[in-house]
């Protein structure tokens, strides 16, 4: 890449990806509660994963990274399996005010170290935050396809 | 949202995000490419547009953002119709440049300024960046559930 700005430089600012990140989850949501409990828990296309095993992911991917960059400490978020619909929008909610209330104690700094998350995967924490966004809305979209599929109306996908 | 950081605190610099979004356009490349020609132009699911009427969208977005956010002119990057998966990896490997060249131009406190891009979408720049960059994840995995359908194995989503 060409690109060479200096480390100061700021494109998103700590404060602004949460913002960014919970406005995803917003969307996520509603994605979400769109399913009816039946399919949300059996429909597939292609061989793919119903959108609850997509939606559980999730879960357990976007607390514990939150976590695990402020603590260096690597666990899942559920250790009991998520079943329902149900379950994944209350463990969502859960979710977001952890996610609120850890944010704002990571020093700016330690966006840029490298880290081992989960034991296995390596990067910048930067990078493994982004990686856990991207993972989300690559999924969500999936279900976007599933929900056409099924004949629903998904949300827009611009309203955050 | 609680989270309260400087506005100098970096999350991501500039070269970053590039760095990011171009590892993002090298895993598109390779969802374009794994579709058949003609599947490309006519595969759907659920009323759905086919992935190059996706893909176009994306070219239409990516270059004419970066230069709108370095110059301020708004205009569509392709006049002439996309109507193959040719022609939409040219400018793909177009746009890569394109972007590569214009991106470490632009001031870093122009990700910061609030614009209105296109005469229509109003935002911070940064902001309305991390917009095409989603809306691409968006529609490429919904290209992941085309090719799945079509019994096509899809190129890893953690390969950028």
């Amino acid at each position: 890449m060409p690109a060479a700005s200096p480390a100061t430089d700021v494109f998103l600012t700590p404060a602004a990806l949460l913002t960014h990140w919970q406005g995803h989850r917003k969307l996520t949501r509603r994605v979400i509660e769109a399913f009816p409990d039946e399919q949300f828990r059996t429909f597939s296309i292609g061989g793919m994963r119903p959108f609850l095993a997509m939606a559980s992911e999730m879960v357990n991917m976007a607390a514990p990274m939150v976590q695990g960059v402020l603590t260096n400490e690597w666990k899942r978020y559920v250790e009991t399996e998520i079943a329902s619909k149900a379950d994944v929008l209350r463990h969502w909610d859960d979710t977001t005010t952890i996610m609120n209330d850890l944010w704002p104690r990571i020093p700016a700094a330690r966006f840029q170290e490298a880290i081992k998350a989960f034991g296995q995967y390596e990067g910048r924490a930067c990078d493994l935050v982004m990686y856990v966004i991207d993972n989300e809305v690559h999924h969500r979209a999936q279900g976007y396809v599933y929900l056409r599929a099924l004949g629903i109306e998904p949300p827009p996908f611009y309203e955050r």
